[in-house]
């Protein structure tokens, strides 16, 4: 027999109830009244009064002082306990693994680096790992059995059903390391592995007024140049869970053509805005780039990102004071990508696109103008509302934020595919 | 007070488990006992058992029969009535509208084509098809009673909330036509206006095995190049309704670059595939495009449409014979086509494309072999697992037929967000 849809019945309603009044809460930064509640979900009194005495007896949320409105009787106001339950993140990038963890209202209560382990000894960096999440739960001073799991961003390619990182660029010794059940076993947390891009996007529309981030397109400027999609509220996942490769989408270089490496005028987008190639051509043209000038930047093949990193620092300095070729320069970089998004926004027709990532924040106050300016003049633009550009809130740690809100939003958030009978 | 999810009830549940029976019943040619009904959608035999009786006196399902399965009694047989009820699909293209009868199952019942009206007088627009679309229920001898509604694909843009075509290109007259209302008042049915890319993907999940159809691009050749997006068994429309926009990607036009429009290399694949430029090129090269050789081709700016057809004919029964130049031509078309795919397949992770429409089914012999191994050898291409290349079974009438699925499925298929109380 074929594969058929699944029906709905009682008892399957009750979780999906409970995390749409836990969203409503977390939503509303003055709390919510049980009335408002019922007004806002549909939800009867009945059903509002049941999961409310849920939530406060599990915790998650307290009553909190009242308001009068009109000729009724005071209102309770229901809130968030925002240090009732927790989460962690962890970003491994090709430098630097990055932890947070996060309050169920998603904000940064510890944060911890270390240097990316090599891969050689996958025992090894699982017991790294580990240590840094076990030490960042234990530096907070919070429960660990308060603790709902652990997120993993990760550059792809990712084999998201066995939580494997397979063979991502920039991390050359890391080839099918089962990080997601090695890490798992290790602190006994629940462990979720994502592709970078994706949990970024997923933090954003977690972390957002629900109304902000319907459609959107996130532009994610990390060691690599990749987009987390957004549509109809929902992460844009792909068969294999890898969507998000937008590097090679041809583009107009402008002046990022041809130097230093021969003829140029079109070329694919990622292999422009390498921050390696970025920090070559800038060091040629003389854009200041503080001690990093130089350092690390040869042609011999073998890239040192931290030295990269440190040239990056030293043009992000030299954006932020105002010196006219960094900051020309940095708009460059920003209309490139700009022409790029542009052919994201045509086939997906969002109306929203929100850029950050570790190399974007150092750079946004020039590039952020120039790609919304890329973005909003260009000729081939087709849908007729705006679309609005932003940069992220969330800063250069958003990967390891969205990391963290992967399992917040697994426990919290409304899914009415949840409502479905289970197989 | 922001703006909330909603949250479920038992009486939102009713109909959602009714669209799930009929669903798995209509995937289901050989028809479904109650049995495997309970057993294939989780529902309990109680309630299968009362969604079947409200579809038999719907009319919509039948007893046909009886199997004997193991030493049990035997199981009565559950099929669609497919003719119980229809559904009309009407797609406008620059040259001709198509209008398309479909029963519940998905079958073609009736079919009409008319040129396409100037719209210089909105009222005789929707006059000349009000009369077609009766005119093809009449002379069906379906009873309108019967006909849940009517679909419209449209060339983009449209204002889908407003339910007007807006200005689509090689439709010069057709400006803020507000067709969805006109058509409903002058037919008295209800009406769906939709861009013909995104109800060709419809059309190809109502009418596809679930299973063949979870995350697709539908590459859609007709007077435009445009793609369709099914993620996770949903199409995307995007913020304005107007997604599937892909003419705009930078793709390497080999043989087509440069030929007879001076440099080239790379270009944009949708100005790259105009019918009419290709017919161009093909009558220069000695391409054989049968009595419509050299008839409209002319680079006045002035493309007689009619007349590219005719040539398509010609190019296309060229191919059919096995003429080697028409044979590499359409190749070539077809690859270039592959490359600007290999960028979606890459963002979008999608396993699975989907070509069609009416300037490809002609030249699919040729040209999908080509697209074939364009994307599975390209070197840019991203995920590990294979993509599957196919073309839609549904022909040159894959926009009207979708158009009609629109309805179908709009009134039949499971959308778990119906679970949710209304505002």
């Amino acid at each position: 027999m074929a594969e058929h849809r699944r029906g709905a019945n009682l008892p399957s309603l009750g979780g999906f109830n409970r995390t749409v009044v836990l969203d409503a809460i977390r939503r509303s930064p003055g709390g919510l009244s049980r009335v408002e509640l019922a007004a806002g979900t549909g939800l009867s009194p009945q059903t509002v009064s049941n999961v409310t005495r849920f939530l406060i007896d599990a915790g998650m949320i307290v009553e909190s002082g009242t308001v009068v409105s009109g000729r009724g009787k005071p209102r309770t106001i229901l809130r968030l306990e925002a240090r009732s339950r927790f989460a962690i993140g962890v970003h491994v990038d090709p430098a630097v693994v990055t932890y947070v963890l996060l309050d169920l209202a998603g904000s940064v209560v510890a944060e911890s680096t270390t240097s990316t382990p090599s891969a050689e000894d996958p025992d090894q960096v699982v017991r790294t790992m580990a240590a840094a999440v076990d030490g960042l739960v234990g530096g907070a001073g919070v429960a660990p059995d308060s603790v709902l799991g652990v997120g993993i961003a990760s550059p792809g390619p990712i084999d998201a059903a066995a939580g494997i990182v397979l063979d991502p660029p920039f991390l050359p010794r890391w080839r099918d390391v089962p990080l997601r059940d090695a890490l798992g076993d290790a602190t006994g947390y629940p462990v979720l592995l994502e592709k970078d891009v994706t949990a970024a996007a997923v933090g954003e529309v977690f972390l957002a007024r629900e109304t902000a981030a319907r459609d959107f397109a996130f532009v994610y400027f990390g060691t690599g140049f990749g987009v987390g999609l957004v549509l109809d509220h929902e992460p844009v996942r792909g068969s294999g869970s890898n969507a998000g490769d937008a590097g090679h989408i041809m583009v107009d270089q402008g002046s990022l053509a041809g130097t230093p490496d021969g003829s140029g005028g079109r070329g694919e987008v990622g292999a422009t805005v390498t921050p390696d190639r970025l920090v070559r051509i800038a060091a040629e043209r003389g854009v200041p780039l503080g001690d990093g000038g130089g350092a690390g930047v040869g042609a011999d093949g073998d890239v040192d990102l931290a030295a990269v990193d440190r040239a990056w620092d030293g043009l992000g300095a030299a954006v932020d004071a105002g010196d006219p070729l960094a900051t020309a320069f940095a708009a460059e970089v920003g209309a490139v990508m700009g022409r790029a998004v542009v052919v994201i926004v045509n086939l997906l027709d969002v109306d929203r696109v929100v850029f950050g990532g570790p190399f974007w924040a150092r750079i946004a106050a020039a590039a952020l103008p120039a790609a919304t300016a890329a973005i909003a003049g260009s000729p081939i633009l087709v849908p007729k509302h705006p679309v609005t550009v932003v940069e992220s809130p969330r800063g250069a740690d958003v990967a390891a934020v969205g990391a963290a809100c992967l399992v917040l939003d697994a426990a919290l958030s409304p899914r009415a595919s949840t409502m479905l009978i289970a197989h």
